[in-house]
């Protein structure tokens, strides 16, 4: 990734930096620095003890206010403050010393994404991105897989992880999963994932799928001498994720998943130190913290946190999703996870490109992301293909073998039948 | 609590439900159904395997679908969706078998409040309730000092729990901290808390920071027989949490403070389990989550997560707040924090209102929530007080009492000299 090994190459800040797109009825520079004083030494009212010397140690710094020409006619959302005037949009950047709170994480949060999306002198403010200094990577894990212990244990190389969720999503007991399982398997899969909805209900028992999945995944590598790679869902309270993780190592599972927005920063901290194993990480829950362009936070700034914690798989999205995302999102997404974010310590996450995908979004992904180094996960793409499950898996195979070959889809199908077959039930 | 009374007489529901604003481009019974769909047996293609069992086992149901008669202009929240029409808003309750996942908070997360955000058949969804079956009640422990456990460490009956938070945010070292601290206690405070931003920082360690304001707090609970409650911000990783609780019970704490957003599900539900202490829970973050109307969560679904996870206290804002929320939505939370979950397992928590709170707000408060089960911080209100903290602590407790018997708050003041400051500083 160009874009990657120029800010990688960077040197960290001595500062946390964070960059903001704000909306402000009146002056946006008295906004942003009531941001920066509520976000640190200051408050509403002066207050007796916070001496210039005090503000010089504490205060956060406005680094950067860049304030658009353009006018906004409505305001983005609601405030009960009275001013008038016109409404500006601006990028704003402040920068906090290390020294306020430590290399941590949960209270880096606090900082840069705590009461300030609540401030009513703002009619938007949306988290952009940050960079942290060194101590950070210092205090933090980051993912102990990544690319190439993912390429490792899914015995895949130069191409990307054909992978496919367990449809439907719940309803299927362990034996009914296992069946498919083994069918996916048979049909040529790297990749298998529980759907983030399937946990630990009676008729779908977390320990009882495991060990009927991996009776066949183990059998198969038996066989083969490949073992699929399947992250079965352990989200749930900290004592069951230790206890499954452990389950799965026993069982020689080789992934496992977390939604990120269930667990939350504590607990995916924890998972990250203690997993032995690669951390899916799936983002579901993010729409209510994005959606709305101006407000909340950019997948860019946020999948930083999950990276440094120790996600090693991040969720995406993918190219025509069935979601409200467009394309250009999703590849700067996918662009962050490779981007890497210290020089030492690069904590690369493997993108992975979800939602409505199959064969026809190979090209575009291909072309928009210059790498194949990323998971591709077809629900209904691959279990639902005309030929079946295996004949799904070699569709989507064949589609990024005509990718990365620079060969058009409809050419290459004149001879793959599978990628025929999936074209003419996408079409 | 009238309201409460009536909500925790009824039957907890068999089936997990979720209430909803939607708004969509069409048919809103389509796109509730879509969404019933995602999250529960369901995908965007038929798939082989979800068969009429399966789904009557586990697929969710669209139990209301209430459409507003009045019609949008224009769409709140941006889509990639083609679709064309009116544009509706309704409200939808869905629910979904336990079954599927079980009682459990984290996965109950990725269910009523996961992928759904994005779904582009909707430009707005919001999730306004939720109700859970009795396994939650039974799965999790619930505050464990509420408001009882509260009101006796902190000495306080019948009235409010009147508190401030140390200011300036960061920048003091342990030493001014605990020379404030003395100077509240002497102004008799019930109750003081740490900033959000002020966690374990070098100007401000949280040992030090701990054994200092506790060796002020103990020395005046020697000589006065009340000890003042301060609420210290262990939020951290795991591993520094469980030390600062520690620590904090060896010295003799009687509160700890957690930011929800940075610590997350799995380690308040950790932290629940194994605190000994009130657990003050605090929302920066939330903004993000709920500033737009037609996104995210309503505080009166968010904040039951926390109190089955043991929250003790929860912020709610303050009426004539620095922030953009209105003052029915603030009495809404707080009497939500009030109302029972469970008709044997109540789960209330102690509401706190704080930002820019003062002696002003008294009587709204205490008109609009008919109760004092309650805590109030004054930042600037107290330690800015024309008369000093011990001043500002006198005219906020003159001003409830005010607001208690009924009386005029200028009435009271004519008598009561600091409320009268006070009243004169916030003119």
């Amino acid at each position: 990734m160009q874009s990657g090994v120029i800010e990688g190459s960077k040197s960290p800040p001595l500062r946390i930096e964070a960059d903001y797109l704000v909306e402000t009825i009146g002056d946006p520079r008295s906004a942003v620095e009531t941001m920066a004083g509520e976000q640190s030494s200051g408050t509403f009212v002066p207050v007796p003890g916070e001496t210039p010397e005090l503000k010089a140690r504490s205060a956060a710094r406005v680094e950067r206010l860049e304030v658009f020409d353009e006018r906004v006619a409505t305001a983005s959302l609601p405030t009960t403050a009275k001013a008038s005037g016109e409404i500006h949009r601006a990028l704003a950047t402040l920068s906090w010393p290390i020294e306020n709170f430590g290399p941590s994480l949960p209270n880096l949060l606090a900082t840069i994404a705590g009461n300030l999306f609540e401030l009513r002198a703002f009619t938007g403010l949306r988290l952009l991105d940050i960079r942290l200094p060194q101590a950070f990577a210092d205090a933090y894990p980051g993912p102990r897989f990544g690319i190439e212990g993912t390429r490792r244990l899914a015995g895949v190389k130069d191409r990307p992880v054909i992978g496919t969720i367990i449809k439907p999503s719940v309803g299927f007991g362990p034996e009914e999963t296992a069946a498919l399982v083994e069918r996916l398997c048979a049909g040529g899969i790297d990749f298998i994932k529980d759907d983030e909805l399937q946990a630990d209900g009676p008729h779908c028992p977390f320990d009882a799928r495991v060990k009927a999945v991996m009776a066949v995944i183990n059998a198969h590598a038996d066989r083969t001498g490949r073992k699929v790679m399947y992250a079965f869902n352990l989200t749930g309270d900290l004592d069951q994720m230790r206890r499954r993780h452990d389950l799965l190592l026993a069982e020689g599972a080789t992934c496992l998943m977390a939604s990120l927005n269930s667990v939350g920063p504590v607990g995916m901290i924890e998972l990250g130190r203690f997993s032995t194993l690669p951390i899916h990480a799936h983002r579901n829950g993010w729409g209510a913290l994005t959606r709305h362009p101006l407000l909340g936070w950019s997948y860019v700034a946020w999948q930083k946190i999950w990276r440094l914690a120790g996600a090693d798989h991040m969720h995406v999205n993918g190219l025509s999703n069935k979601f409200f995302e467009d394309d250009d999102s999703v590849i700067a997404s996918a662009r962050a996870c490779l981007t890497p974010m210290f020089p030492d310590k690069p904590c690369l996450a493997m993108p992975v490109f979800s939602s409505g995908q199959g064969v026809k979004q190979a090209p575009g992904t291909y072309a928009a992301l210059g790498s194949t180094d990323l998971i591709v996960t077809a629900g209904g793409g691959i279990v639902a293909h005309p030929g079946g499950p295996g004949a799904g898996v070699l569709a989507l195979r064949q589609a990024w073998d005509a990718a990365v070959a620079g060969i058009p889809l409809d050419q290459h199908a004149r001879d793959h039948q599978e990628l025929a077959q999936a074209l003419g039930a996408a079409a």
